[in-house]
Formats: structure tokens, C-alpha cells, sequence
């Protein structure tokens, strides 16, 4: 073991390096250093694969006798990375990968005029690609499993579809209704004068007071997108972007703190090991979701630190109260963009681009098809037509990235944020905390059921653990009733 | 070299990967990230340094067929690289990187407590180290001509005895005059109020427009102890320490200017080859000395930016004008602290610790006496007496850290700073430039004439093809005199 540890670690260290030169990248670097920056992070990211698929590891692996159940898991996710890394042959990675290169300028270029026709022949050899990678890694009832694979092990297109169609069948009707309803508060005060430094300032004062992300072993900055990023659990970072419609920066830098705090709760023992990472990107959202929506959208949260944003922001809460604040940053409101969507409407966003992707998977709907399908299921589901395809098909970064199969885990997180909230409350001294807004009790139980497992667990294996059930839409469903038909008078 | 080139480029990305890491871990990191960090880098140095002593780098080194000068040039340098980094068993790097450590921690709790004998046996250990060293390089008349060549290839210790020599006898007697003429200023101004943001500004306004370090391509941030860093040509960064000492700041930041700028002209067909770097220590030296000092500290300079420093500092520059702050911040005075010291008295210190090295190499001095030996020469040299062992023979960190041979780089920079300014002033153009405080003649001589050639030509080469003559202590010698003779009114 002791040479496949050395070996995985520095596989790690190649990785964390090349994450933090890329952090760096998004909020540090000069401009002009981009060029070299590129070929500096190419070279990481090569050694990082040649170190981890080549003969040596692949013996290190094979004779690997681990002991004890830590050992076995760092073996187990070890040998599943390798089996999937060494399946893809160079020649495909690097053909890719330019593939990748070219696209992502195209649809720079196409999202710039909205111009659809500039990025189509890219995103069909993108899907022919990702088709080929599928049948490269293997799959058994559809090539969307190989593909979705790679961010949510386990997960199978079926399972996917059962679940979001149960959701949309039960929430469309909310949305109708709530759409009727009109306004439920002012929502002039959402961009209300809010100095932008002060903004990052309380965003982040707040991240550490209620959700324990703290300067010791955390950092936020400024960048146009913002993400989390981490090089190992005491060394994270979170970036947000300010504007002057504040929720932004508040919700956003909350939402890049739940997956901090994921990441901050990943066990030591994991340390420089390919398990020392979250379990999949729905179980990171499904964090990252509930410190932005489930906590950081209740009334309990703003009851108890509105006195720190009056203190904060006098300008924003003059003449307002807890509760009036609470139905302002609640607002719904169906919209042609994903990133701007509220909590009731965001899924329908992810269900349109999945039930898309599964169709230019299987051959049903053809590249040059795709915006009328777009905008003909925003108009079913939402009742919006985008302007253009700028703000329509072309809105999204994935697809010009090769990320298809990347999209359910948004609303795969979505519902597992309620079904860990609603499980976690079964705890009295949770439940307690959570309606006070003191997430210390919520926090230890996170880390005791999700966080401290990092992969040892597939997300499958720890939905089940943690909640005593495979994932459902119930939860959710049930959340958005009881809070938006309060919001709205609905009830 | 195709194969050479990439392999090079390999090696350099990580390099420049680790250089990133180290100065994050002083600009930014959280203080818990700092274990891991430390992993992090030894990883990225240890598959750096395997890369590049592998059988395969030698046998690509072997087998290049350079066409043209900059390809021989790329080959002779990596030879030469390759060369030196086989020498050394790895048995023998991981021997000293242990000691390093250990006396690293044992200098620390030493200088604390002001109690050279928890440092001496670490001390005795590393000099047993380097003596080793220098018999696995080899070398022709003394060991610490193998040291040497580490930071100021081709440079003798026989040569740096000669100048040093020279240096000492004709600069001595100026000391002792200008310690007995007085104060030629209030040097009260040095501490007046000066806001440390302002003065971090103001510094970085001035490295822009006197210097051409512009934000395009640089970036200037805080750390306990300034340094200058770079992972390409177009990717400089440069730290700085502020304190109520105001000129700590100021000059702290032009030194590390002149260190960024050398890095900046090295000619981009060197990009991401072991060429892409400053020649040595002592050139690096000379164009932080000359930023600093020669262009900085001189009269010029403050009559052209007065007036800004009245813009940003009104406090500082009240009742004064630019000559008596001219005179304020070029004073001389005698110091036990190395790193405090004037352009007069510094080489006095590099002198001393360059003598003791010798001594402890040839084995006439024993660690056990050194701060006795120490102390003497303060005396001898500048009337000092340090205080206690702190403020004397443990004020440095580079022995702990086996960097014997290291000091007098700072001097042969001195040296070197005030050669080349007189030899670039013999166009008039640029001796115009310098008088009037517009430094771009400079700039641009120094990128045709120093800058350009990166690794390419060994000091000497480059000191003699620039200036037209060896390295010699006469020019910085007059310079010391002419202006000081001025500014202590000794004509």
C-alpha cells in the first residue's frame, strides 16, 4: 500500500496544483500571463494522467492488499477512477480536447451574435463524441448512464427521468398558480444601494458566523464566475461577483460555503487520497443548495441577522422587517435563464436540457432542431420565449465543454438538500437549531452523514444511509408547497 | 529537440507551478493550509527534479542536434543544468533536505532566544554538508568555487576575494568619514505619518510609471519578507512590507521592481526553457540595486516625483523639498543588521560572512568560535557590537538553509549596478534619461544589453560584453564617494 499511496498522492498534489494555478487564474493573474498560464496548467493536468494510467500504477493498484475499511475504500475508488481513465484511449482524450477547444471559441462567438448556426457543427461532433465516449467506457441500458456516470456514480438515466417527471408533474401546477398570484412583496428593495464592498463584507461575515467557513483555513475573492475551489480541506476558497442587485453576491457567496463546508468536512483520514472529495456533484449541490435556499432563504435565518444587515445595509432594510426582507429575496418568477431562476422554476431549466440531451443521444432530435425545441419546451413548461437564442440555447457554457450529463445533478442536489434537511431534523436538537437559525447541531450531523464519508460512498449508498430512502422528489415537492403557498397567500 | 523541448517545458511548468504555490503560501494561503502546502511542494519539486535527472532527459540531452544560437544555447544551459543535478545522489539531496529542515527550526528557536549553541551543531552539520557538495560538483582551486557557481556561475572565489579586497580598503576610510561628520538631515521624516495603504500605492504608482512595471502583466501584494516571484514573462509578482518606517515600503518595492523588470525583458524565445531566467544572483542583484538605489535614492528621481509624494504622503513632505528629502533618505549609518543597512556600510556585512564562510570551509575557524569571530569583525569593520547572538551571526536564514556561498552575490551586484549604469550612460540618450528621471533609454539598454539574454551567457560574459571590461570595484567606489562626499558635505 505504501507505494500506491505515495503514487495516488502525487497524483493529488498534480491535481490540487493545477486547481489552485486555476483559482489563481479566475482571481488573481494578470491578464497578459493567460497564454503561458494555458500551457502551464496543460502540462499538470498531462503529468497528473500519464502519472495515474500508467503500467506502474496499474500494478500498484493490482497488488494493493488493503487493510481495514479506510484502505479498502481508497483502493475501491482508486481502481474505479483507473478502470474509467485508462478505457479512454490518448488519441480520443486529445481529440477531445481540441474538439472541447474549438467549441468553446464557437460558442463564444455564436452566444456573442446569437447565432446558432456558428456553434451547430461544433455541438454535433460534440455529441458524436461524447456517443463514442459512452461506448468506450460501457454501459448497459443507455449511453447517457456512461456519461452522467462521470458526475454522479451510480445514477442511471431511468432513475433520472422517473424522478423528474414526478417532480414536474407535481410542481408545474405551483408554478401556474403562483405566476397568477402576482407580486407577493416590493422587489425594488433587491437593488436597493448596497455598497459593493460591504455587500462581500456581510456575505462573508454571515458565512462564518452561521455556516462556520472562517479565515483560518478559507478565503473568498472576486471573480466573474463565481465557484468553489479547494487544494485540501484547510486550504479552500470560494469566489463570488458583486452587482448592484445584492441577492447575488449574499446567496451566491452562501450557495460556494455550502461546498466549502462540504469539502472542510471530508475526513482527514482521506488526506491526498483520490476519495478526499465530495461523493458526486448532486451531493455537492445538494449542500451547496441548502445554505443558499433552505437556510439561507427562511425566515428564521433573516429573523435572527437582520439586525446585522440593518447594520450593514441601512439603505437596503429602512422601513423593513425580517419577514417583508424574507418575501423579497423569495420572489418567483418563470425566466429564459437558468442562473437567475428561483427555487420554484429552477428544475424546469435542468429537465428541458436533460430531456434534450437524451434526445440528441438517441438520434430523436437532430442538432439543427434544437433551438425550436428549446423554446417550444420554455414556452410548455415556463411560459417564456427566450428573445434569442443568446439567452436561449446558446445561454450555457456545458455543452460547448463536452459536459453532457452534467445538467440533472443541479435538481438531483435540489431534491436531496430537502430529503437531508427533512432527515437531519428528525434530530430534535437539528430541528431546533434550524428554526432559530443555529446550524451548529445541523453542521455536526452534515459531517457525521454526508461530509466525513468524502467517495468512500457512492451517492446512491449515502442518500440511503443518511435518510433511510433512495432519493425521492417528495420532500421537495412538499417544501416548495408549504413555503411558497405561505409566501404567496395560496393556501 | 522537439522531444528536449517538451520535456524542458515539462519540467519549467512544474517549476513555475511550485514557484505559484510558494507565493501564494505568502500572499494568500489561510495559516491551516500550511502542512499540506508543504507536501504539496516537496511533490512538485521531487517529480520536477526526477524528471529532469531521468535516464530519458539525458538521453534526449545527449541526442539534441541544436540548429542556431538560441537552440545552443537552450542545450549548453540544460547540459550544464543536467550535469550538476546528477552529480548529487539522491541519497545525498534527501540527507541535506532533512538537515535543512532540522537546523531551519533549530535557527529559529536559536534566534529567539538569542542561544547560538541550539544552532551550532545543526551550523557544524551543514558545513560538513556543503564541503561534501562541493567535493560531488568538483572543482579546480578552493570548494567554495562549487558553491558559488550555484548562484554566480563561473565566478571564483579567488576573483571575489580580489574585488572584495579592494572594495573594503577604499570604502573603509569613507565610513569612518562620514561617521564623524554628523547628521546631514532630520531623519525624523522617515517615520512621519504615512498611511500604510498610501504608501503601498504610491510605491506601486511609482514602479509603473518610473519603471514600466504595469499591472497588465504584474501584481503587487504584502508578505513578512519582500520577495520577487514569476511563473513566465507576462506573470510577475512582487511583495512588499509596509511599517511606520515609511522607506521600508518604498525602496523595498523599486528593489523587487528591478528583480520583476530583468524577468520581464528576458527575450520570449527562452519561453518555458531553463534559459528563461535572470544569469545569476549578482545580475539579478545589480538591477534591484540600480532600481532601488542608483535610480531611487538619487536626486533626480525625487525632484521629478516630489510632487507626487506630496500628492499621496502631504504629511511626509510638509516644510520639505525634494533635496532635503534626497539627503533624509540616503542616510549612512553603521548597523549590526545586515538587511537595514546603507549603500555604504552594506558590503561590510556580505564582506564579513563571506570571510567566515571560507574560514569554515577550510576548517581555520570552528563553528563553536564563530560568534566571537563575528563580532570582532563587526567591530573591526563598522564599530559595532550586536547586542546579543539575535542581532548578530543568527541574524540570517540563508546558512540554516545550506545557502553557503550565497552572500556575496549581494555585493558583486553592488558592484555590477553601478558598472552598468555608467556603461549605459555613455549613450546620451540614456544618461539624459537618468539625469531628468525618465527611465525608458535606460530600460530599453538595459533589455538590448543585459535583459535579452536570460541564462544564455554567464555573468562574466554578459559583464563584459555590456560594459566592455571585467567586474570591478572601481566604478561603485567612485560613485560612493561622489555622492556622499556631497550629501555629508566632505569635499
Amino acid at each position: 500500500m505504501e507505494g500506491l499511496r505515495r503514487r495516488l498522492a502525487q497524483v493529488n498534489d498534480l491535481r490540487a496544483a493545477a486547481s489552485l494555478l486555476s483559482w489563481e487564474q479566475e482571481t488573481m493573474m494578470p491578464p497578459e500571463a493567460a497564454r503561458v498560464r494555458g500551457l502551464q496548467l496543460s502540462t499538470l493536468a498531462g503529468l497528473a494522467h500519464e502519472l495515474f494510467t500508467d503500467a506502474r500504477t496499474g500494478e500498484l493498484l493490482a497488488e494493493a492488499r488493503p487493510t481495514g475499511q479506510d484502505e479498502e475504500a481508497i483502493v475501491r475508488v482508486a481502481r474505479r477512477d483507473h478502470g474509467k481513465a485508462t478505457k479512454l484511449p490518448t488519441a480520443f482524450v486529445e481529440e477531445k480536447t481540441r474538439a472541447q477547444n474549438e467549441a468553446h471559441h464557437a460558442w463564444l462567438e455564436a452566444r456573442q451574435h446569437s447565432d446558432f448556426q456558428t456553434f451547430a457543427p461544433h455541438l454535433r461532433t460534440m455529441v458524436d463524441l461524447v456517443r463514442r465516449e459512452a461506448d468506450l467506457l460501457g454501459f448497459d441500458d443507455h449511453p447517457y448512464d456512461a456519461l452522467l456516470d462521470a458526475y454522479e456514480p451510480g445514477m442511471r438515466a431511468t432513475q433520472v427521468r422517473a424522478v423528474f417527471s414526478d417532480l414536474r408533474d407535481r410542481t408545474l401546477p405551483l408554478v401556474r398558480r403562483i405566476t397568477a398570484a402576482g407580486d407577493a412583496a416590493d422587489y425594488s428593495v433587491l437593488t436597493r444601494p448596497f455598497p459593493h464592498e460591504a455587500q462581500k463584507a456581510f456575505a462573508w461575515d454571515i458565512a462564518g458566523r452561521a455556516f462556520g467557513l472562517r479565515s483560518d483555513f478559507a478565503r473568498q475573492d472576486e471573480s466573474a464566475h463565481p465557484f468553489q475551489s479547494n487544494f485540501s480541506r484547510s486550504d479552500l476558497r470560494i469566489t463570488t461577483r458583486v452587482q448592484d442587485y445584492w441577492p447575488t453576491c449574499l446567496f451566491g457567496t452562501w450557495h460556494e460555503t455550502g461546498h466549502a463546508m462540504y469539502e472542510r468536512g471530508v475526513s482527514e483520514r482521506w488526506e491526498r487520497t483520490p476519495v478526499s472529495r465530495g461523493a458526486s456533484l448532486g451531493v455537492h449541490e445538494s449542500q451547496s443548495r441548502m445554505f443558499e435556499n433552505l437556510l439561507g432563504r427562511s425566515l428564521p435565518f433573516w429573523e435572527r441577522y437582520f439586525p446585522a444587515l440593518q447594520q450593514a445595509a441601512p439603505e437596503v432594510t429602512a422601513g423593513l422587517d425580517a419577514r417583508t426582507l424574507y418575501l423579497a429575496v423569495n420572489r418567483v418568477q418563470p425566466s429564459a435563464i437558468r442562473v437567475e431562476a428561483d427555487e420554484v422554476t429552477y428544475n424546469f431549466h435542468t429537465l428541458l436540457r436533460f430531456e434534450l440531451e437524451l434526445a440528441l443521444l438517441e438520434g430523436t432530435l437532430d442538432v439543427a432542431d434544437l433551438p425550436e425545441a428549446w423554446n417550444a419546451k420554455m414556452q410548455d413548461y415556463l411560459g417564456v420565449t427566450p428573445p434569442d437564442d443568446a439567452q436561449g440555447v446558446l445561454q450555457d457554457i456545458h455543452w460547448s465543454a463536452g459536459l453532457i450529463g452534467y445538467f440533472p445533478t443541479y435538481t438531483l442536489g435540489n431534491l436531496l438538500s430537502v430529503q437531508l434537511l427533512e432527515a437531519a431534523q428528525r434530530d430534535p436538537a437539528v430541528a431546533e437549531g434550524v428554526a432559530q437559525a443555529e446550524y451548529g447541531p445541523l453542521l455536526a450531523w452534515l459531517t457525521e452523514h454526508v461530509h466525513q464519508y468524502g467517495r468512500s460512498l457512492t451517492p446512491g449508498e449515502l442518500t440511503e444511509r443518511a435518510t433511510g430512502r433512495p432519493l425521492s422528489a417528495d420532500p421537495y415537492v412538499a417544501y416548495l408547497h408549504a413555503k411558497y403557498e405561505d409566501i404567496y397567500g395560496l393556501k
